[in-house]
């Protein structure tokens, strides 16, 4: 008979979005003359650059001529994809090269599938709270998983804690959901901790576009040390308002070593196994927004989500609620109001005032007491749920 | 210490594909001015139908405007994509509804990460000679594999042994490498022991756009009973030239349940973990790939590539030698003339007429004394090959 994988039956159902769904639906059925904003929302709301729309479509021209017809890709994308993504790298002063670069479909199917070069026998250190992917796909592979806390005290940058061990960490700076950004310092000490345990860190940049701050690494490669135990995967989802595009990249470098097996070449085989390569029109709006135009036009949206997060932040200093996130990235995670549950401040928000947004126990048990906001939403919408959250704050 | 997946050091390194390159560069090193014709290729060559380019830049042009623009996809791809696939069953009488098809990235993923919700303790079964991404992705998720021979004698089409156990059994018709077709009856055998083994057929339907003639089944679910054994994968790399593009559909039945649980819920939480659909233009081209305009542009260069086959097999036929595939395959097998091995008739063949393929053992054991060739090159490419193939052969 055939026997299915008995490691899904211990993945815990996660109805978080389900729920503020439904909660949400219900709320509209009984009061449908009542406004609702939603400030939930972690997909991006604005179109693709200009620049980008017309290399795709030139992409799909190329596609439907003879002459320039494309078949397979390569596995780990396009030379002139790779290329553009180092000369990225190289612009805020990361040296990695073009074949140490691999192009994927999203961050979040590399972060996940790269579990398949690893044993099923290796201890893997996530934080708490935490993107649910990282925790799903390691009980998927059957690994033991265990959690570093995220606190008001530690501003949710948990610090190693060289008593414990962890073969594999996962770490995303800026953070989802917490907003909280690790500084060079900090990395530096979970790069250590790595090397000092043999293990390899999976670092997600899917948020590096929203640091404007100076003293905040945006890629791991910037910390000494980095190229010897870290592997990251970053997603254009946020940077260029590519989730329903699909396109990002996974960096691993050339000399990483673990087990006496070079990693990249274990990723390869895994991919020259198991994927196909990107699009060629997706690669040619990767490329796209990596030109110095395209960089300029994509700059607009992201203002204007980081004008967003700053009105949303602004909001939480003016009522004098602790926060992390706002500035260096799309996301606002703070204190409910008064001690109130997560989920109790959902209703109250929801009820009062007609605005949605993340329970943050919906993450981690750390989560609970905290909310997440997001910064992807209308920029009136914003204004005007900031407005009536400062209303409700201060009648209170 | 980080521990990677030992089961890699059992991958047996193929270097099929690129012994033929080499060998035939240093061929082309070594004689300058000699013609060469490789018709060893597995990749399309024409490109894209004009609807489905435009169908894509559309989608493009939909993601640059506010009004329009999509953002994350559904996990098992957009509605409309899936009843454009249920639609396109439904004109050769097969019922699948568009709740039991799922979008995705091209059959080589779905094949491959389908082993996710197995059991490591499985029996995988697969045919010998046979694509090399099955043998290897089940390698890697640490299964066992058998094998059911093909031969001369069974025609390529091996019927199942009741005396051997198999959980997983993989099965593509028409078959890549060999091109030969299971007809209804022998389909049937498969499906009735993969009932009575209680096991799950992944069938790859990639080259079932090929089919002309009416005994063999375009789909698994032609079949009695495969509604209750079977996963289908299919591509449109094949079907409409996406092998750049990048896509296709997977069929899992909504009843089809094995160890007491649910295939289509246990792969939908698999992909919604680590996958997040497929780009908006891609699933655009898709549709437009099965709408009536779609279907009927396609079939010109399914046409082009099934004459080239016909000129390939033809040729086989004048000389005598044995062949599978030609017909309702893009694939012609051959059996190497005068009992020479596959690596002897491929130097043979390049050094006497400049005509590349690909030697039959690379794809397994029982493909030693075999050789592929394809219909993806070029029409007059194809024509000359096969005028001097048969002076070649007569001339012996």
């Amino acid at each position: 008979m055939a026997k299915i994988n008995h490691n899904f039956d211990n993945l815990v159902p996660n109805y978080l979005f389900a729920d503020v769904s439904r909660k949400t639906s219900e709320f509209i059925k009984a009061n449908p003359d009542r406004r609702i904003i939603k400030l939930g929302i972690g997909d991006v709301t604005l179109p693709l650059a200009p620049i980008v729309v017309e290399a795709m479509k030139h992409g799909c021209d190329e596609l439907g001529k003879k002459e320039t017809f494309k078949g397979y890709p390569d596995y780990e994308g396009y030379e002139f994809a790779r290329q553009a993504v180092s000369n990225y790298y190289k612009s805020f002063g990361v040296e990695v090269s073009a074949d140490e670069i691999l192009i994927n479909d999203g961050a979040k199917s590399d972060t996940s599938n790269i579990g398949d070069i690893f044993s099923q026998d290796n201890v893997v250190l996530v934080t708490d709270p935490v993107y649910p992917v990282y925790v799903d796909a390691n009980i998927m592979g059957g690994r033991k998983i265990i959690y570093a806390d995220c606190t008001e005290e530690n501003g949710f940058c948990p610090m190693p804690n060289k008593e414990v061990h962890a073969d594999i960490i996962y770490l995303c700076s800026p953070n989802n959901p917490t907003g909280a950004c690790l500084n060079r310092e900090q990395l530096k000490a979970w790069v250590d901790y790595a090397i000092s345990n043999n293990a390899v860190i999976i670092y997600d940049s899917a948020y590096e576009a929203f640091i404007t701050q100076e003293e905040y690494p945006r890629s791991i490669f910037e910390i000494d040390g980095a190229r010897r135990c870290a592997i990251e995967m970053c997603s254009l989802s946020k940077t260029a308002g590519f989730t329903g595009t699909r396109c990002g990249y996974t960096v691993i470098p050339k000399e990483l070593t673990v087990d006496d097996t070079n990693l990249y070449k274990l990723w390869y085989r895994r991919l020259s196994t198991k994927f196909n390569g990107v699009s060629y029109p997706v690669q040619c709006g990767l490329k796209a927004v990596f030109s110095e135009e395209g960089l300029k036009q994509i700059k607009e949206n992201l203002s204007y989500y980081q004008e967003n997060a700053k009105i949303i932040a602004d909001t939480m200093t003016e009522c004098g609620i602790k926060f992390t996130g706002g500035i260096n990235s799309p996301y606002i995670w703070f204190k409910c109001p008064n001690g109130m549950g997560s989920w109790e401040f959902f209703d109250y928000m929801l009820n009062q005032i007609g605005v949605v947004g993340t329970p943050g126990e919906g993450f981690g048990k750390n989560g609970a007491g905290w909310f997440r906001l997001t910064s992807f939403g209308d920029r009136q919408n914003t204004i005007d749920a900031m407005k009536l959250f400062k209303q409700l704050i201060n009648n209170k």
